[in-house]
């Protein structure tokens, strides 16, 4: 039971109804499992009627299991579990029409009831919008954005004499990203919040968690790509920096509570939900991304969905299967197209355009073990998407996500030179969309929105003399090489006016001998020179004794550099994201919707306002 | 020079020349110093005039002096400074009226010369608000916002049941605040920004810095309070938590590159600037905040500006003196009133209201050594300050600038209760002003703006048990108390549901069991409990040697905690401010001028269009 959940009017969702008996520990009260419960809701101040009745459906079959868990860290360190038995149902594909509020009742242990309120907000179905690109800038805060800034776009006497594509939108908000389990979310609830409307919990991809063990039993909802499409046959892209099993893109046409069911993830974009009757899906115009070890067969060491080739099936849907930048240039716009670039994430800005040799791995996306020295930027990607899009959607429109997802992954890796890279991508893809759209004359009747799904702990707090730093022999003697106020100075990394990157302002120089002093809040044990990483991404801690999962900094990282302790518990690699509110830029049709400070879930009624897919009754 | 200086018409403002010849070090080139340098101004593409002509006033004395630097941090360890001879000239209080851009131009060294482009923005004189309030939560961020709601707030399914009322204004913006000198700044440059449009460098308030040794000959620019008080004969107030000579409060009427002359900040409170001619300047209505030592008596330790007494000195102008929150709320709003009410700081909020004991500290304002233990917060004194100003006001309006200054204080020592619980009463303060005004029917005709001066790199990454860490034995164990995503939990600082501060928003509990884990970027070393410190603000580093400037984590700050080595240089005992963009919430006439992002001398010409305050022609 969700108390206070909103609903699009008409948008399908399940239920999924849990009577939990404690076996032991400190919610045990003794009573039997709990088999005859029954379940209810009333519109308004109107009659409880059964569930059954109130949606016109048959009864659902009871369902049994139990779980554990521990109450705490002396309870997990002891090894006491406490065991819960559960008694469940589960009614699937239910719909509400009616705006407003509705009571839904749980009875059981003989008397007991519990109560969750409903809402169906009351939107308006005109249509505003015929597109709405989505940018997500995965694990992206306003201080990143501000570093960015800093590093890339020419100050004089502490003003910028340009700016970030970002910085030129009209509208700002700030959005609040806790989850429903936690404050902290992840990428994979925040995403299912954006997309549904629905708050979630850590892991779900389109589900409320339910306690089984099963992670495709739980109950779903539909997410915007999924009613846009079913309404109004609108198309959609979906674009990615990272694996595109992986969360952000997933969470568009996955159900399901463990984000990790990568391959089945991949199965949701071709073939949508196919254990339950769901939704119309015909899969996306468009899917760019890495993670090929999710479609190359089996034989090669794919790790794929029932052990098929999914280039093979998205192929025999008509999808050309794009594996580099020269073949996603030239693919045609009227088709649709598969774009899997490499084996894993996609290599960062900063490999592809200054750091070249770190693109040689054996990551080639037809697993042969190859290089993928060939891959494409998430602009080139994202603006391919487009013309396909345009090309293909006609009168009925289309939705784009465009995620820049290692501005996260970096970001966890302490590596902010890449992370940073990553952003200013991300706002050199805005800048170009922009202009793509103003040049075929549909910018007005898109709704462009720039956002993020959560933070990390991350700031620039003055300049580090890199050349001092190395020069000192001590820990304590080396922090001198920090300079604070006005020791911080000026950004050194645009220093020359001779941008390499025409048209695109990124630093002319990533090693400079005066550094950004900047750092995130929680952290493993590392080793911080505050210098560009030349061999690739960072690998800040490492595990001294193999499976120990006690990580230690990485003797291989940041040599010379200042030793710091972390904060994290030790089984950490790596650092977290973090409670900040998110930066909402909008810029089109409905753009007011997103002035002020609002709730994650509200983005994706907005959408679905600006969309207009609110339903008073059934289609 | 300052290139691309922008101007409100009709600003004043001196110029000052200065010609360099570097003695030694990298920038030596050999020739005498030039004391025959000239200066012209030219209007668009007019001609370029010299600036005794252009202004029509007389020729200034030619000044010379020298000053010493560093080039780097080598240099500095071989003590060798490198030494600049210096030949300057000032122009004082001039003003530019017509709008658009101007080249300003000095001839130096037999034909060198160096250009700068000033430009006077085209604003409209209209007037569109009557008051306006300037909120300023010092060093305050999104992500400490973000924070303070999650402990004051209650969550249900990750959806808040009440918001802060600063998440209620309808406008956001995000304002840059770097410096001249620094992309970092601090509070004086920060605030002299904001109230001048004009940026400036660490330190200075109201002037740009020249390099002369006189804190009190640089040059300066007129503030909002100073044009808006002599144009207008509009109102102004001055409230803070800080003592009240502290940077924030002071750029509204002092002009000194040294922000620690805190006994002429105190006179030009007073008197304003009495050194130079200057503005029209009669004095605050109010001026409320700590700092009772720049006021009693040298004769019981006052350390005041030509050792006057300046309760005196203010009540000699008519002046009410008050000592406390009593006295505050019993004093007639139709009399000016200077509100001192502690030695230093003020107290804060969780020591008033939470842990009063810590209020036994020999800080009466009288100076007589004896406790200030009744004294007002910030609402208290905020909503009187609006009381005086609009009883004494009439028809001209005012102006209040009203600072959470410790927001930032607690933040330096890394006391995130504390400053968390500063933050929650400007929230409360804001609150209740909207509430007042409104009552009032002055709601409408009043701009509320609420931003910071910069950020401290802060963010909340998970929950803390902190019962687990206590009863760990080693630091790397006691980080396994630390809970990230799902084991984040939710917040238990509302967990009563029965809150002590009737009508505001404040956690019930302030010491659950389970805490935020949160911090700061950069760091003293320290220990980290992450607890609440019950005795009073906290001390996180020490020196151990005494006059070592050698910081270590303090033996009586948070035992049991995790020990952890910090990233500043050994000499810093606190944190020191960031880079990020801050949040600016607006209310009321001309809020949609603070829409996206923008720099911070953009609030400063907003205020002052939104006010009427161009001049096309001298008044």
């Amino acid at each position: 039971m969700h108390d206070r959940a909103d609903f699009l009017a008409g948008q399908y969702f399940d239920i999924r109804l849990e009577v939990h008996a404690p076996q032991n520990g400190s919610e045990a009260i003794g009573l039997p499992l709990d088999e005859a419960f029954t379940f209810t809701i009333a519109k308004g101040d109107g009659e409880a009627k059964p569930v059954t009745e109130f949606f016109g459906i048959e009864e659902a079959e009871l369902e049994k299991w139990n779980f554990t868990w521990y109450e705490d860290l002396f309870a997990r360190d002891a090894k006491k579990p406490s065991v819960v038995d559960v008694a469940a149902k589960a009614y699937r594909r239910l719909a509400l029409y009616e705006p407003g509020e509705y009571t839904a009742t749980l009875h059981y242990n003989n008397g007991s009831a519990t109560t969750a309120n409903w809402f169906v907000r009351d939107l308006a179905e005109e249509r505003k919008a015929k597109n709405i690109i989505l940018f997500i800038g995965d694990g992206m805060t306003t201080n990143m954005i501000t570093a960015a800034r800093l590093i890339a776009h020419k100050t004089i006497n502490g003003k910028y004499q340009s700016l970030m594509q970002m910085d030129k939108f009209p509208v700002l908000g700030h959005q609040m990203t806790h989850s429903i389990d936690s404050f902290i979310t992840d990428s994979a609830n925040s995403a299912s919040a954006l997309y549904t409307g629905h708050k979630s919990s850590v892991n779900c991809l389109g589900v409320y968690a339910d306690s089984s063990k099963d992670p495709f039993d739980d109950p779903k909802v539909e997410t915007i790509a999924e009613i846009f499409h079913r309404l109004t046959g609108g198309h959609v892209g979906i674009v990615s920096t990272a694996y595109i099993a992986d969360a952000t893109p997933a969470a568009l046409t996955a159900h399901t509570r463990a984000r990790s069911e990568y391959g089945a993830v991949v199965d949701s974009f071709l073939n949508g939900i196919t254990n339950y009757t769901w939704t119309k899906w015909d899969g996306p115009d468009v899917l760019f991304g890495g993670g090929a070890e999710q479609f190359y067969s089996p034989e090669l060491g794919g790790e794929t969905y029932q052990e098929k080739d999914y280039y093979a099936e998205f192929a025999k849907k008509d999808y050309n299967v794009l594996w580099n930048r020269t073949a996603l240039l030239a693919a045609p716009s009227d088709e649709r197209a598969l774009g899997i670039f490499t084996v894993s994430n996609m290599a960062k800005w900063l490999d592809r355009n200054v750091y070249r040799s770190n693109l040689n791995q054996s990551l080639h996306p037809s697993g042969d073990e190859s290089p993928a020295l060939d891959q494409p930027g998430l602009k080139e990607m994202t603006l391919k998407a487009i013309d396909i899009l345009q090309a293909r959607s006609g009168d009925k429109g289309f939705f784009l996500m465009s995620e820049a997802a290692s501005i996260d992954k970096m970001m966890h890796v302490l590596d902010y030179d890449r992370a940073l890279g990553e952003l200013l991508e991300l706002d050199d893809t805005i800048k170009a969309t922009v202009q793509k759209l103003n040049e075929t004359g549909c910018l007005k009747e898109t709704l462009i929105l720039v956002t993020a799904d959560h933070g990390h702990g991350f700031d620039v707090m003055g300049s580090v003399d890199t050349t001092y730093l190395m020069a000192q022999n001590t820990d304590r003697k080396k922090r001198d090489a920090v300079g604070t106020y006005q020791n911080s100075g000026l950004s050194q990394y645009i220093n020359t006016g001779n941008l390499t990157y025409t048209d695109s302002n990124f630093p002319s120089n990533w090693d400079p001998r005066y550094t950004l002093f900047q750092g995130l809040m929680a952290d493993p044990d590392r080793r911080e020179t505050w210098s560009v990483r030349k061999d690739g991404p960072r690998e800040p801690a490492v595990e001294l004794e193999e499976d120990s999962e006690d990580f230690y900094a990485n003797p291989e990282d940041g040599e010379g550099g200042i030793l710091l302790n972390g904060t994290l518990p030790v089984e950490n690699d790596q650092g977290v994201h973090s409670l900040t509110d998110v930066p909402v830029f909008a810029m089109g049709p409905c753009q007011e919707k997103f002035m002020g400070v609002f709730n994650s879930i509200d983005i994706f009624f907005s959408m679905a306002e600006c969309f207009g897919l609110a339903r008073g009754t059934p289609s």
